[in-house]
């Protein structure tokens, strides 16, 4: 709205423009060259031995896409994720994912021509080289600390029982079909998928922008088969935040600060094939949360249905947040305080065998939907179509997720208020070392 | 997911828990008595002249509701208004809807009993006595800027040709039913509704949840037809930011900043009645963009449709953002330097004898829906639902959005790539007085 006093100077220091800093760019001269030293405040690393978006401390946004393959060569899918990396990382230091004075370089550049040839004249499809190398709507805006985490579904290794890249041996042990739950009600266009990725960063317009270079470079090879956007408040990164429901969600979390939780909770060690080894199993579910039906609850009510109190965060019957969970306590008439079907009971990793899983939620809201009760009042209308988009990372799902979600799908007594419609899980491999691409090792070792 | 270390300490300050603070917010202290001084960045004024969110700083995200009447006493529409306008400026200033130590006050009390009458014991509707004053999420949270906005939309005045409330005589003539635009492909699932809120907020959590507790409050007077989310990329308010196309939007939009330029454009004067002076008129379009062709053309083919340069935003030919539109230039050859067709020639006010608006938009992005084209190459799957969410202000909308728009909706080279798919048009009244409700006037003075 306002008057920019500085913008060409910003766009110009982020070596977006031509000019020497472009050229730079196109010459392969290393991403640092080409822009001033990044806010640290702003950035998060790409490269290293773990992708980012896992242990990263949440960022205000997400938009996950997964994506189905369309190719059939492998080493068409090598070379996406060829692309796909390198356009990452660059994006992460806050580039395009292209030099912006070059055009779209699809990570398969022949099926443009198909499409080409397939059109002639009687469709001007544009060439992709006359394409630009990024859609622009995130030039000035800051990196945003974003970053893409990758992931492979079942569906890389093989699919309706074809293995269409000769990987059908690699696929991990772990990467399991997940069971169908007690009330999962998943449907096609919210599950499932060949490819996952998810972009965080703590500006939507980053986020987005990111996803998008990645779908127009996937031109040919990969399609986008679902998305789902995410949102977390602005809380301030000290306090666990709140979700949709009004409670502190994270409470009882692995602390991703401390590097031996996460080797024990999230990182795939020996156990691993090689080129899992530092990945993580992500499971997502795209949880509908009833919000109209919880709205009309009693506080008290929905306190013994989570067993926290609301507004402390505390396990009921305690004060503060972070006081013990105890699930042994009992009332004066020997009842549990902390109720048999209360959802951190379920949740709990004493409550599983030790079990635990490292939660990186987003709250999701997606408009409204029309609804009628069949049964009196006789509601109807439009329904919050929001919820939960549960994501979760653990170096095993069948220890993890799996685990402790059997149970809580037949007893948690929040199941009234939520509903699983989607999700999927993905084996995301370690992170890759510069020059290295995401995945890697299982493709150069089959 | 770190633990907090102010946490209590935070929340307590502002009033949300019992105790003392508490306790003063239901005895009416003022909102300022129960919390202390907010942050003078993270507050916009309720109270006023003028409503918020209108000449207000674009906040980064909007979530915006059209409502149904469903009640046919004209009281409880105005019960409802002074319901939503009191729980407006306590959630301006950083608090709950209504104070957390008490039951939830729906604006018109008996419907809940109603409710729960019809019901019975066969359904157990809760009580809205025992039901939360709020739904806690944005508990702990920054104000972040809020603004909720109220707009009348034709069906308040009369609906089917009938006058529900005693308010035809008083629909203002500026509030016509917009007429259909060439290409318009509105659905009712996105159009229209008798009253209209947009919240506005620096955080997502912020402004979902303060139009989630004024639905709650309007149960049995107003349920929501549609909604819609939008967001602003972070661009540090100095730069105008750039909209999914990858370009600047707003450049020549006249200037928040300038009494005169507003009382011009925007605000209701002596012509209006007198419950619109101060007030303006809201014309909301949800744009689909078809990004994926957009995407595909060249952005010099992209810069003759709009008419500006895509990386420095300024007009065909020129260098600087901000550098004067000259729609009379010429090249070598006598044609115009911006095309006849370009949007930014359509737009100006020059090409609309001096008609001027006040663009306020968002971006939106509602995930993908399924595409199959008829045509070669014979594209088929995922395409984004995303686009722009314009909202514009006026003061007259027969001399604003409808004149500049009737022609841009015939010519506008940029309607190959994007569809006008709902909206509505909704007067918004001037802004109420400590004490009084929006659109007082209009109830008070028939």
């Amino acid at each position: 709205m306002n008057r920019p006093e500085d913008g060409e100077r910003r766009a110009s220091r982020r070596g977006f423009l031509t000019g020497a800093a472009g050229l730079a760019a196109v010459a392969g001269v290393g991403v640092r060259a080409e822009a001033a030293a990044p806010n640290p405040q702003s950035t998060e690393p790409f490269w290293g031995l773990h992708q980012g978006g896992i242990v990263t401390p949440a960022q205000s946004h997400s938009y996950f896409a997964a994506f189905d393959l369309v190719e059939t060569r492998r080493e068409d899918v090598a070379t996406l994720l060829r692309a796909w990396t390198a356009a990452a990382a660059r994006m992460a230091s806050g580039q395009t994912a292209q030099p912006l004075d070059s055009a779209l370089k699809p990570a398969v550049a022949s099926h443009a021509g198909d499409a080409q040839t397939k059109g002639g004249d009687a469709y001007a499809t544009p060439d992709s080289s006359t394409m630009a190398a990024d859609t622009g709507e995130a030039l000035g805006l800051s990196p945003a600390r974003l970053t893409l985490t990758f992931g492979f579904g079942a569906g890389l290794f093989s699919k309706d029982g074809k293995d269409r890249y000769g990987l059908a041996s690699r696929r991990p042990a772990a990467l399991v079909d997940l069971p169908k739950f007690v009330g999962d009600q998943l449907v096609d266009g919210h599950s499932g998928g060949d490819l996952s990725v998810q972009a965080c960063a703590d500006d939507p317009q980053v986020a987005f922008h990111a996803l998008r270079q990645l779908a127009r470079l996937a031109d040919g090879v990969a399609q986008i088969r679902w998305v789902q956007s995410g949102f977390m408040p602005n809380f301030n990164g000290k306090e666990t935040p709140r979700n949709l429901m009004g409670f502190r969600d994270g409470t009882n979390n692995p602390r991703i600060g401390d590097p031996q939780a996460m080797a024990k909770v999230v990182w795939v060690g020996e156990e691993g094939p090689d080129w899992m080894r530092g990945g993580s199993y992500l499971v997502a579910r795209r949880i509908r949360i009833a919000l109209e039906h919880w709205d009309r609850m009693q506080v008290a009510f929905q306190e013994q249905t989570v067993g926290r109190h609301k507004y402390s965060g505390a396990p009921i019957g305690k004060t503060k947040e972070f006081d013990a969970l105890d699930l042994d306590t009992t009332d004066k008439d020997g009842n549990p305080v902390i109720a048999q079907n209360a959802h951190v009971r379920l949740a709990a990793a004493a409550s599983n065998d030790g079990a635990q899983i490292l939660r990186r939620p987003y709250s999701y809201n997606d408009g409204v939907d029309f609804t009628a009760e069949r049964w009196p009042p006789w509601r109807q209308g439009q329904e919050y179509d929001a919820g939960l988009f549960f994501i979760c990372y653990q170096r095993d799902p069948r220890t993890g997720f799996i685990k402790i979600f059997e149970r809580m799908a037949k007893f948690d007594m929040m199941n009234q208020f939520v509903t699983h419609v989607g999700g999927g899980l993905f084996a995301c491999p370690g992170g890759a070392a510069e020059g290295e691409f995401i995945g890697q090792r299982l493709f150069e070792t089959v």
